[in-house]
């Protein structure tokens, strides 16, 4: 199977590209990793300019040889050009296995509300340089090359299911990125972000009608929080529970994903599809 | 006039009120200051819990003896409390006016949605603080007691305007807060967020329909923005020059607002209403 790295937001080290074609050597002989050269461009903030990180996806999403395209890293800049990535996409994409979270969630977003059946959050490569990051790069390359139900998130059942940062899904809503998630598990994760930034929101999230309509939330995990001044006197879990009573949304317990080696695969929509 | 303060986001001092107790004696002593002790309240991250906040807000919303309802400081937490107290507001909640800005335009946003007429963005008592901080008072109640024309942002024309702060208008849309903003100018404001930050919420504002109906953007200060690493590699004005283009949103120009003591009032609606 062969997959394309690109990075729709932010650069990699060459080294890491190294790593984790070591890794995947070892545990998956099956995977060719294809590190598309995009990936390791810098320009500001970005992994290359617009029109570069934008006609690297291209490439790679309507190449007949490629089989699933795996985001490289998060970190910011898939949004820029998500709409204008997806509307060049060919039947040839729509065939792949797509993986990633954190901010390319933007693009997992666009790509599920464009219908395309394979679509998961899950580790990627930039996770190699976690504690523990062998076993997220073979745990991405378990559902990339064989769907292996070992690396799903336990609670998944037969409802369809979605999984996103807060801060990611926040500001993607109402915009042409945003999917249908009426019905869906919604699992939502946290990295970095102040207490009273979460607290909002979940406000924006659960005011909104489109989010109201999902069948529950489950919450993965919120890590790095900055300390609040003062203290914000909630938990995480408090938070979650209180906009989701406040907002007649379930809340459905914990979610095996977040900003860690730990994070377990979330494939979007129904199981088996 | 009587002119009811109270918190509905964080606490203010009381050293503070008296500050601008005596600001107001010099420069307007027809305005009587009526501090709500809920203002010196701390639970946690807020001026006290949600229900003392809602509690203290509707009922100098509701007193038919004030004249005026000025929002003592930003922070976080007005969107806790805001459908909830606005639900309760009666006619004499419709005849004040209210002023404010940063987290209160949550509460902004709500009541002009609710058709309320007199409401403006503007200096809240807390920026008696700042360097320059009288005259941001002084044009406080200038508005407040006499609607006076040299108080207000100098672009202000025909058309109706509204006023934000980004991260706020960004955390309230597709919520029951949304005012209808179309036909209107639309004037943003930042302080304290990361210049990736700020291009996402554009991304958020200007991808969503209704923010696409606004007359145009103006753009207010960006302060205390901190360093991006790498750097971003565009300024403010780059930023929001960018998404306007990119979303067929008229770029109109500057807007003489921020988080600052020079930050004018912008009255909601058209002028004259």
């Amino acid at each position: 199977m062969r997959i394309a790295i690109v990075a729709p937001s932010t650069p990699i080290e060459p080294a890491l590209a190294e790593t984790v074609t070591k890794i995947a050597a070892a545990s998956h002989p099956d995977a060719e990793l294809l590190f598309h050269p995009q990936c390791f461009l810098r320009h500001d903030h970005f992994a290359g300019d617009d029109a570069t990180r934008q006609a690297a996806l291209v490439e790679v999403a309507n190449d007949p040889g490629i089989d699933a395209i795996w985001f490289a890293r998060g970190g910011y800049g898939s949004c820029r050009i998500a709409a204008d990535a997806l509307a060049s996409m060919t039947p040839a994409a729509r065939r792949k296995r797509w993986l990633g979270y954190s901010d390319a969630g933007f693009l997992l977003a666009g790509l599920y509300s464009m219908g395309f059946r394979e679509v998961a959050h899950g580790p990627m490569p930039q996770d190699a340089r976690r504690e523990g990051g062998a076993a997220a790069v073979e745990r991405a390359l378990g559902w990339l090359l064989t769907s292996d139900p070992g690396v799903l998130e336990p609670s998944l059942d037969t409802r369809p299911a979605a999984a996103f940062n807060i801060t990611v899904l926040s500001q993607l809503l109402g915009t042409p990125l945003e999917p249908n998630l009426a019905g869906h598990v919604l699992m939502l994760e946290e990295v970095s972000e102040h207490a009273y930034r979460t607290d909002r929101a979940l406000f924006h999230l659960t005011e909104n009608p489109s989010i109201r309509r999902v069948a529950g939330i489950r919450m993965g995990r919120f890590s790095l929080v900055p300390d609040n001044d003062p203290d914000f006197g909630r938990t995480p879990e408090e938070v979650v529970r209180y906009w989701c009573e406040r907002s007649g949304i379930a809340y459905l317990g914990p979610a095996d994903i977040g900003h860690d080696a730990g994070n377990l695969v979330v494939p979007f929509g129904a199981r088996g599809q």
